[in-house]
C-alpha cells in the first residue's frame, strides 16, 4: 500500500522509543530542525506559523490586561549583571559573551577574532533582561502616579545550557518576558499570580494542554526570585514539562537599579517588581501532548491551516471541475467563522494524482482534511476526515452538511485533544503518602507519571528523592486545579515521602523534561 | 501661558539645529532612547507599537506576494561566514564575536569572560543572515519543482557601526530580512525588483513617504550583491535617506552553500538568490520626513492611536458626564473604519484638568485630537484638532458631523502629509548638468537636497564627488517615479559631471544620514 509506506518514512512509532519518535515529527511536520550550531533550531515555516499564532493569541490577552510591549538592546554590559548583588548572577556563567567587535584574517588566513578590535567592556548576549527592565524602569518612575509599568517584550535569549533538545531545551530561545512594577507588595504579587492564571488560561484554552499551576521549591527559583509560580504540564512520554513562569521579584531588581518613587504619604520608596515567559519549548509541549505516530495533531485554536482541501484526480479527468469546486468550497469556509476568526482554509493543488498525498497534511497535524474528486463535483459534497480519527475514516458530506458541520466539528477536535490530553493525566497521577509506593511508580523504564506526595519542605530531602529517583519537585499546587482529581487534597498535612518529617501539605514530584 | 510652556519643553525648534531637535522629538515622543550599550536602543511603547504597526502592514503584503516567515538562529559559527569567498566577509570586520559561553568572578571579584568557557570555535552574532539562509535552502532544494523558494524573517542583527545615531544608524538593528532562491536568473532578478516596488508603494501608502527607486552603485553595494536596489527618501534636513533595500544575488551564495537542484532538461543546476530587507530606520524617517517643531507628525495609516478624546473638566464640574460622553464617542467612532481596519482611538482620562495636557499627544503626533466638556455634553457635539493643522485651530462639530466626516479627516491627512513632503522633495531637487551650479547647490552649511547629474559610471569620479562634496551617489533611477519632475530625465546621454566624459544617464546625488 503506497499510504501505509508513505505513512511509516520519516516517523518511527512513539512505542520505540518517545526521543526518537519526537524528533522525527519535528522535522518530518517541517516544525524546526537544528542549525549548525549547538542549541540553535531553524523555525521552518510550519514551526514559524505555529509561533506566530501563540504570539497573536498571547499578545492580544497581554494587550487586553494592560501591557504594553516594548523592545530592549540584545547587548547588556558585563557591568549591568556585576551591579546585581544575586539577581542575574546565577545566569552569567552559562551566557554568550562578546569580547571583540570584529573578524580578521590570521595566520593561514583563517577568521580570527580581531585583536585590534577587543572591546574593553565586554558585552553579554541576554539570558534574560530584568536587570535592563529595571534601568529603564529607573528613568520613567518618579512617583507612584507612574505605577504599575506593565511591559512584555518577544524577543530571543541566549542560555548556554549543558544538554539541548530541539524546542525543548535550547541555547537560542524566542519567548515573550513581561516585566512589572508596583506601587505595593502585595500588588506585585497579585500581578505574578494573575499572569500564572493567564498563561493556565492559555494553554488550556488555545493549546489543549492541561497544566497544574504551582510554587516552586527554593532551589527550582529562577535566580532573584522570592518566588516562581510555573505552569506544569505532563507530556505523553510520562515527563512532566515547565511551560511557563511567573515570577515574584520583591524589590532586588528594584534596589540594584533604583526604581525609587515619591509614594502617596510623600516618602521615597523602592517599587516591587515581577517577571514572567513563555517560550518557543510550548511548541514542543504541543507536539510531545497531542502527537501520535502519524505526526502532529494540531488543537484547531493553533493550527496555521484549520482546514485543507485536496483534489483529488484520476483517469483522465482534466481536473477544471474538480479545482473549480475545491475554490468554491473554500470560499465558503472562509466566511465560516471559529472562534473570533475566519476558518483558516488552504487547498493544496499540488500532486493531485497521488495517492500519499494526505500524509504530509497529516504529520502536520492540519484539524480537517476535506478531498474533492470528480464524484464529489457530481453530488455537490466532499469527504471529510478528522486529524483526531482513523486517517482512513472518510465521512461524506453534502455541501450543506459540511457548511454547517466545520465550526462544531473544529470545537470538537479542540475539546477531544484536550480531553485526551487531561485523561491522560489523571491515569498517570498518583497521590502516593508510602515510600514504597513512590519507588514503585518511578521504577525504570517507565518514567512514571505525576505523584502527589507530602513533603517537609527541607531540601535535603528534595536532594535525595532527585538522586533516588531521578524525579524533581516540579511544584507545590497552588490555586485552581481544573480537571485533577486530587484537587483539595494538597493542602492535607502529613509526612514528608523522603524523611518521614510532618509535612504541611503535598507536592508534585515527577521526571522532567 | 501654560500651553506655550508646556510646547516648548522638551522640543527645540528645528531652525536652531535638525540633530538636536531630532534627538529630542524621539525621546519627547516616547519612541526611543539610548540604552547604556552604544547603539543599542529601548524602544519605549509608542515607538515600538510604531515598529509593529509596520510589521503588520508590511507582513501581510509579504504573505500577499507568497512569502513565508521562518525564523533562522542568531549566533553564526565563524566557518560559515569564512565559508564564503567574497560574500559576507564585507561584514565580518564590523560584527559582534563571541569567544566565551559564560563569566566567572576574577580578581578583585569582577565578572570577566570564564578562562574556562573559552569557545574552540567563536561565534558571530548575524549582521545579517544570507549565509544561514542558502544553508537552509539547500536542505531544501533538490528539484526545480521545489523552487522558488519565498521566505523572510523578522529579526535582530547587530553590526559595529562606527557612528551610530538613534534609529537611524544602529549597532543593533530590528528588521525584517527577505531570502528567495530560483530556477532562472531573469527569475531572480524580477524578484528584486518586485520587492523594489512593494517596498516603494509600502513606503508611499502606509508612511506618506514619497520615495525614489534606483540602482546602487557598486561602491554602495551590499557585500556579495550583483545588484543592489534601493528607494532613497529626502528627509526634511536636506539629507537622503536610505529606507530599504534589495539585493540580486547572483549565484555566489548558493554555490558556497550548495544550493543544487535537478532541472527540468534533468541537468544539475545551481540557484539564484535574492535577499532584501527594511529596518526600524523606517521609524526614523517618518520623524525626519514629517516632524514639525512641536514633535511627531504620523500618517494616520501608521499611527497606534489615530484619534485621542481629551475630557476636559473646569470649575466644580464633576465629570461623570463629561466621560460619559467621551466614552460614547469612543464607541461609535471605534465602530467606523479607515482603509481595511477599525479607527483605532484611545481616551485619555488623566489630568483632565490639567490645560496643557493636549501637548504630549501633539508630541506624539496622533493626527486627531477631539477634546469634550462640559459645553460638548450639553450640545452633544465635539471639538475637534488636526495634527497637520495649528495646535490652536479647534473646529467643533455635531456628534454626527464628526462621524461622517472622521474617515475622510484621517484619509486628508494621510494624503496631506505625503503632499508636503513630496512638495519638499520636489522643491529641493534639481537637475544640475553643470559642475559650478552643482558646488553652489551642495555649498554649506544647507545640504542642499538631491541632484540629478551625468556620471559616467566611473568609481574615481564617484570618490571626487564626495571627498569635494561630501555627497554621494544615492542611486541610478529605475523604473517609475511617482511625483518626480524629473521623470524620464534620468536616461538622457551626456557629459560626466564630475570628468566631463560621456555619460550614458543621470544619477542621483545628495549628503545622506
Amino acid at each position: 500500500m503506497a499510504e501505509q509506506e508513505a505513512r511509516r518514512s520519516g516517523i518511527s512509532p512513539r512505542g520505540e522509543g518517545y526521543a526518537r519518535w519526537y524528533g522525527q515529527v519535528v522535522r518530518a511536520a517541517g516544525v524546526a530542525h537544528e542549525s549548525g550550531v549547538r542549541g540553535c533550531a531553524v523555525l521552518e515555516p510550519w514551526g514559524q506559523a505555529l509561533w506566530e499564532n501563540v504570539q497573536r493569541e498571547l499578545d492580544a490577552r497581554l494587550k487586553a490586561t494592560g501591557h504594553r510591549n516594548v523592545y530592549l538592546p540584545l547587548l547588556i554590559p558585563r557591568s549591568v549583571l556585576a551591579r546585581e548583588r544575586s539577581p542575574g548572577e546565577g545566569l552569567a556563567g552559562a551566557c554568550a559573551v562578546v569580547t571583540h567587535h570584529g573578524l580578521a584574517r590570521g595566520v593561514g588566513g583563517h577568521l580570527i577574532p580581531d585583536p585590534a578590535a577587543r572591546l574593553a567592556d565586554p558585552l553579554v548576549v541576554r539570558p534574560t533582561s530584568e536587570t535592563l527592565a529595571a534601568a529603564v524602569f529607573a528613568r520613567w518612575v518618579r512617583s507612584y502616579r507612574d505605577l504599575p509599568v506593565l511591559v512584555n517584550q518577544w524577543a530571543n535569549v541566549v542560555r548556554w545550557e549543558r544538554r539541548t533538545h530541539l524546542l525543548l531545551r535550547s541555547v537560542e530561545l524566542l519567548w515573550q518576558e513581561g516585566h512589572t512594577a508596583h506601587e505595593t507588595e502585595a500588588e506585585a504579587r497579585e500581578e505574578a499570580r494573575r499572569m500564572l492564571d493567564l498563561y493556565a488560561a492559555f494553554a488550556e484554552d488555545v493549546l489543549a494542554l492541561p497544566v497544574l499551576r504551582g510554587r516552586k521549591s527554593h532551589r527550582e527559583r529562577f535566580p532573584g526570585a522570592v518566588e516562581t509560580y510555573a505552569i506544569e504540564a505532563l507530556m505523553a512520554d510520562g515527563r512532566a514539562l515547565q511551560a511557563g513562569t511567573s515570577h515574584f521579584l520583591g524589590q532586588g531588581f528594584s534596589q540594584a537599579s533604583t526604581i525609587a518613587f515619591q509614594a502617596r504619604d510623600g516618602t521615597r520608596q523602592i517599587a516591587w517588581t515581577t517577571s514572567w515567559g513563555v517560550s518557543t519549548r510550548l511548541l514542543g509541549a504541543v507536539i510531545l501532548a497531542h502527537g501520535d505516530d502519524d505526526g502532529l495533531r494540531l488543537p484547531p485554536q493553533l493550527a496555521p491551516t484549520q482546514v485543507v482541501i485536496l483534489p483529488i484526480l484520476r483517469g483522465d479527468d482534466a481536473g477544471d471541475r474538480v479545482f473549480a469546486h475545491a475554490g468554491a468550497l473554500a470560499a465558503e469556509i472562509a466566511a465560516l467563522r471559529f472562534g473570533e476568526r475566519p476558518i483558516a482554509v488552504e487547498i493544496d493543488r499540488r500532486g493531485a494524482r497521488d495517492p500519499g498525498r494526505i500524509w504530509p497534511w497529516v504529520r502536520r497535524g492540519v484539524p480537517v482534511r476535506i478531498e474533492v474528486g470528480a464524484r464529489e463535483v457530481l453530488a455537490d459534497s466532499a469527504s471529510l476526515s478528522r486529524r483526531d480519527r482513523s486517517p482512513r475514516d472518510r465521512v461524506p458530506l453534502s455541501r450543506g452538511e459540511l457548511m454547517a458541520s466545520l465550526p462544531r466539528i473544529l470545537d470538537e477536535i479542540q475539546r477531544d485533544l484536550h480531553a485526551r490530553a487531561l485523561a491522560f493525566r489523571e491515569d498517570h497521577t498518583r497521590v502516593l503518602d508510602d515510600r514504597a509506593e513512590l519507588d514503585a511508580f518511578f521504577a525504570k523504564p517507565s518514567p512514571g507519571g505525576l505523584a502527589l506526595s507530602p513533603w517537609c519542605g527541607r531540601a535535603a530531602c528534595e536532594d535525595a528523592l532527585h538522586r533516588a529517583l531521578a524525579v524533581t519537585i516540579r511544584c507545590a499546587p497552588v490555586g485552581a486545579q481544573p480537571g485533577a482529581r486530587w484537587a483539595g487534597r494538597e493542602g492535607e498535612p502529613g509526612r514528608c515521602i523522603a524523611c518521614g518529617a510532618p509535612s504541611a501539605g503535598r507536592v508534585i514530584l515527577a521526571r522532567a523534561h
